[in-house]
């Protein structure tokens, strides 16, 4: 039973990480594309965006191999 | 039992804050690209912001911890 | 099976606090943006309107934390 | 069973008064940010409105408490 | 099971009223915004509308209510 | 198994008529705004339309209460 | 099983109309506010099409009723 | 089991047919309001598009008879 | 089980038929109204279109009169 | 077991079916409205289009009879 | 238990690939009201994606042959 | 068993492959519709695309024929 | 059990790479035939996007073949 | 039952990673359309920004691995 809720948790994570993982960065890219003089700022700022977005992702992959172990 | 209720409670919370946190920080990068001026101001606003949205999904996944080891 | 509720009540309350804030937050950084003298005006709107919407899933929380403990 | 009754009850509670919120304060903020001068009248408007929206959660959450401890 | 009965019906209440009102606030809101003399019409047309919205689920709150202390 | 009946019937009748009498009131709203010298005509549709509506979802509340006290 | 019959039927009816009668009167009011002068024509139609649009829902209401008595 | 088959076909038909009949009303009114002189033509297309329109409904509810009276 | 057979059947094809047929009309009420010249060549491509697209829900239910009377 | 296979298969080609057909025959008339010097060019290319749109349906509705008489 | 495998597969070819061929055919259509001299060129292409289209469907047909005659 | 995973195997396949190549062959006949000389270049990247696109889900019915004939 | 396990993994993953292969292929045959003259450079980036897409589903079908062959 | 947990996990991997990969180097390919004296640039945060979203959905693939030879 805790397989499944290995399972469930991993898949909720990768579907919300890759989606505003998504977002994130294809707005970064878009945003360079019309000012390249700003890519060292918004590269930063994306850095910093990925990390937030995927810190309850991590979590969730943690979780994860908590119930696989355990 | 429990399992399968820690993995709905993270799986929701990663979708929940990665959505959430994806919409807030893609309008910040946005917005700095428009104004590079501005910046310090919205990065602040975009970290209060963050943690504003990651309070109840943090909840969720304490919740989950409780779930495993209780 | 009471794990089970308070998994299902966390996971609502996230999912429905992040999009509600998400949405809320990125409104407050998009007007910033075109209006920086207005700041103070709609931060202090974005806090109130945050503490709002958290209202019931804060509710849900400690209905998910009584739902674990009893 | 009235353990999950509880938990549906304050999860459709928090989604709904969640995104029915995120929606009357992100267009208040919205309206402020291009008429700052009408900030008095639509901030009462907007408080009117949030608790206009939050009376059916409320009870909904009124009913998930008499669930628990009945 | 007239426990999950009534969640359901409140769930379904919170939602459904939490949706509709919020459209005709923010409606209200921003037609308010844009001509701030007719707020008084505008505004009691409001109360009104949301008074027809919430007759409904105010009678799904009271079958709730029904369905718990019968 | 008639509680269940009666809980399903009435949340379907709120989520319909709120969603309903919404879009009908807001719509009522944004042309009053507009056309301020017509507000007698389209608020006096505006109550047919709302009534017109609702005949429906009445009725399923009164399916509802009869599944209950029957 | 025949209650939940009539709760699914008269559940289907109630989100039908409601949704098909609110799209028909909410353009018959913007309608009418930008030609005042076809009120009567318009609201004529208005009540054909909802008498047309009601047909199948009433149907719907009488094969509950039918389900609850038999 | 022949009662939740009549709910499902009935209800099927009731959604089908409310949403199919308003979209075409709507979009009549809509072009009679914009070409009173059409009124007669158009009209005259509408009735024809809703039988047309209502007449696998109508199957539908023959069908839901033929199960509960069965 | 055959008659739940019956009903998906037919609630299939009335939904699927609603829709098509009210996509095709309401698009030749548009284009009659923009061009009443045009009308009989385009009510006659209406007809055939109807035609095509009940097709295949009218052979659904003759199979739910089949499953019904087998 | 095989009579809901039926339906399934049927009410799936019925959906999509009427979904396709709609599309094309209403882009169809459309086109014609715009275009009438071409209506015979297009008209052939809509009936080829709606054989080969009904071809996979039509197999569907095959399989149908192939599980109810089997 | 193969029939409702059968049904599925077909059910979901139907869908597929009427949805598939909807949209490469009525955006032929549109491309040929507008350059009626391309015809050729685009017919061609619009049969040869129809074919690459149902390709993968009529492999589904195909498996639900085996699954009802095996 | 492993007639249902063949069934939702190709399914899965049939409706992934049909929507991909719809969108890809669309916009390829868009494109050429707007530019004809450009026939070849678009019409191999077409080929190869949809050639791209196919790998998974022939992959998926390869699977769908070793679970039925194992 | 781990036949429905193989066909949920390898329809997931031809329903993920089909769409996503879709969006990059699509976007890639719109960008050439605005501006032929950087056919290489965007057909190298298109096969490069293919083999990142679709290097997740890939192993998604090894898994299967696993769940198969174990 | 670790058999359906691994189809589930790397199910939403594909899935989401396709959709979120196809989302950013779909991006990167209009925006080096645009401006090609940009492509290195863009390319390298291409990769970057692909690897960050795999990050998850490979952590779930090795949870699948991780499930199936345990």
């Amino acid at each position: 039973m805790n397989f499944i809720g290995a399972a469930i948790a991993v898949a909720g994570a990768a579907i919300g990480a890759s989606l505003g993982n998504g977002k994130v960065i294809s707005t970064t890219i878009e945003a360079i594309a019309r000012q390249p003089e700003l890519q060292s700022k918004l590269q930063t700022l994306m850095f910093i965006g990925v990390g937030l977005i995927e810190a309850v992702p991590i979590m969730a992959v943690v979780i994860a191999f908590l119930l696989i172990f355990q």
